[in-house]
């Protein structure tokens, strides 16, 4: 007999219904006589009332008292579905992120898992209980309680697996891993497998389904991820190691992330400690940066450009105007209207050439770009948010993704 | 400088504009030059909304899970008011039941206080933060969350001032204590104060302000507490210890409850060993039985009836189909349209007549009681549910409360 995790996502337990056929689903699996430890995200629309909750108080809420009211939402959902199996007649325990052992580490709003206690959920599962653990939240070692950040359920979920050493699935309102959004490119094609690297890829570069994070864990521990639709009963998408016989192609996929804010800050003078300064600042405030250019030095200044998650536009906005005060000769942009779109496959590490077609796509079809960067496995640009829709069909269309 | 527990109800704190209302009360206080720890109960409908959540799966939820889903609630409320006070310039912190060291026992949704590990909350107010407590709720020897019923917040709220020795002031959406429920009696005069044992009379017969179980742990601590309104500056009633300067009246007030049910059991076969069974398995239940009387017995069957918290009516009901079951000869009847009527007086303790004239009151004004029991300091009534407001305006006007 083995153990399954299986994680839902916010749309796959929208409303008491959708609980029972989570609920069905699981029984299903458990008939077969595996066990199952069901980790489960908030509610649909919950997290977005608790936010606008806060927001009549602050535009920036005290980060730790925001941990405590987010987590409130799995409390619902795990407490919910645990109702269901009961009252269909099978045993079954809910547990929040304390509860289920998860320590956590770092700022709040922005925990890592440090380690989970996993003894608890492994008697509850000897006495053959369906274990349902609250997602995206854990406990730090002052007892606070804390939560892990955008897609935090998923890493929940694969850290909960990497433990269990057992195989997580991934039950969410997408078919599986596209190469391309489908939602910007109707006829993205979904993948039978992907590798954790190009995986990590997609998902840091935007790909939306699943965060990195909870790759990076999966990638660590060797645990295959299976997505798939929580409603639909079609094949999804294994992430896993990478395998020489999956199929070669130069690009896996292309991820696609508008939830980005480019900042370009002109006229610094170009002393290493002002740059290092600026992002010293940045760090302090736990803000990601992302990519990040900066021109060569004319007349002992640089211009320099980075790109960062939407969430953190409210410090980084601090953070600028702490910036201008002390260097009165800068300038600084902030740009919304921002896309970043990403080309990532494992094969590119040993072709050549990729990046000059990309150009070439690019520049013959009239599309400017405002930064690039790339990595072994990815290219990325950022352009503006208006031609976002035209450059994904002509990569997708060309790159046959 | 001294401690001050405040607790604010559901209607307090039932929107963001009123949780900014109780911040500024609390920081009125603290200005003042006290520490406050305050105790919030559930936003207004927010308990609502769940319970209703949790009907649509079972009409009899997993206990453990209810509580689990409850105690978002106020773990809801008091994330929004820490943020309040921080967003104000004041440091605190908000505490979940199990963060403020609330150990709790027994059944689950029905939990009663065991000890409350009061270090962590006192070492938060030498730092000088305002401390909020989520009330109702805690933490039993398993780890599990668990709620303390109806009126918990009270009891949180109390325990804690008991612990801290100091005054407990409870902000709610009345004025003080009446003698009679003024939406039943417009005339209801406002007690300045009244002593613990007639408080609990009162509130054990249905008054409603507060829960029998807070004012218990007031009494043994000696803790005095303030009931007063949330809203309007106005006097408030002190619920302290009997004291003879408080105004001699051999009645103090009249509480009523319609959350009542009546059942009646008929054709008893009269062995003890029938009637303890019946109660036995009430008990394992938990169902809390209230009045009771049996007719004496005749031809070796007794009639026995009792009354019970309209909230049991499920368990009770299932322990009554049991009872048929097993004692073919029994009738049962579940009457839901009853209202049960006490007069309350430390005064009667040392007044006889009292009865004499209650009884001629009701005779002389064709009012019929189904049942009557008395204590030390009161006479409780159980009356047709249509009789309740006639009833309240004769004893009302006719006892001068």
């Amino acid at each position: 007999m083995g153990v399954i995790v299986q994680k839902y996502g916010g749309t796959s337990v929208g409303d008491v219904k959708k609980i029972k056929s989570v609920a069905k689903r699981v029984i299903c699996e458990k008939e077969k006589g595996n066990d199952v430890v069901v980790v489960l995200s908030a509610m649909g629309k919950t997290t977005d009332h608790l936010v606008n909750l806060c927001k009549e108080i602050s535009t920036n809420p005290s980060k730790r008292d925001l941990d405590m009211i987010l987590a409130t939402g799995e409390q619902v959902s795990i407490s919910l579905l645990s109702m269901v199996f009961q009252e269909c007649g099978y045993d079954s325990i809910s547990l929040t992120g304390f509860q289920a052992g998860i320590r956590t580490q770092g700022p709040h709003t922005k925990n890592k898992i440090l380690d989970i206690d996993i003894k608890k959920i492994k008697s509850h599962l000897q006495e053959d209980k369906i274990v349902v653990v609250a997602g995206f939240q854990g406990i730090n070692e002052n007892g606070d309680i804390t939560t892990l950040g955008r897609g935090g359920s998923d890493t929940t979920a694969v850290a909960l697996a990497a433990k269990l050493n057992c195989e997580c699935n991934i039950y969410t309102d997408v078919e599986g891993i596209y190469s391309v959004d489908p939602r910007l490119y109707k006829d993205a094609k979904k993948l039978d497998f992907i590798s954790y690297e190009e995986m990590m890829e997609m998902s840091s570069l935007g790909a939306g389904v699943m965060e990195t994070r909870a790759i990076e864990i999966a990638c660590k521990y060797n645990i295959p991820i299976y997505v798939a639709s929580s409603s639909k009963d079609v094949k999804g998408t294994y992430i896993k190691e990478y395998d020489k016989k999956m199929e070669e192609k130069v690009i896996t996929g292309l991820s696609i992330s508008d939830d980005v804010i480019m900042i370009t800050i002109n006229n610094i003078l170009f002393r290493l400690d002002n740059i290092a300064t600026i992002f010293e600042k940045l760090a302090r405030e736990n803000v990601n940066i992302d990519m990040i250019s900066q021109t060569a030095p004319l007349n002992g200044k640089v211009n320099l450009s980075f790109t960062a998650s939407k969430e953190d536009l409210f410090v980084i906005n601090k953070a600028m105007d702490e910036i201008k005060s002390e260097n009165s000769e800068v300038e600084v942009v902030v740009e919304q209207n921002i896309a970043k779109i990403s080309v990532v496959g494992i094969g590119m590490t040993n072709q050549s050439g990729v990046t000059g077609k990309l150009f070439r796509l690019l520049a013959d079809n009239g599309l400017e770009f405002r930064q690039v960067t790339t990595s072994e496995i990815s290219i990325s640009y950022t352009i503006d948010k208006k031609d976002k829709e035209k450059t994904v069909s002509l990569l997708a269309r060309e790159l046959d993704l």
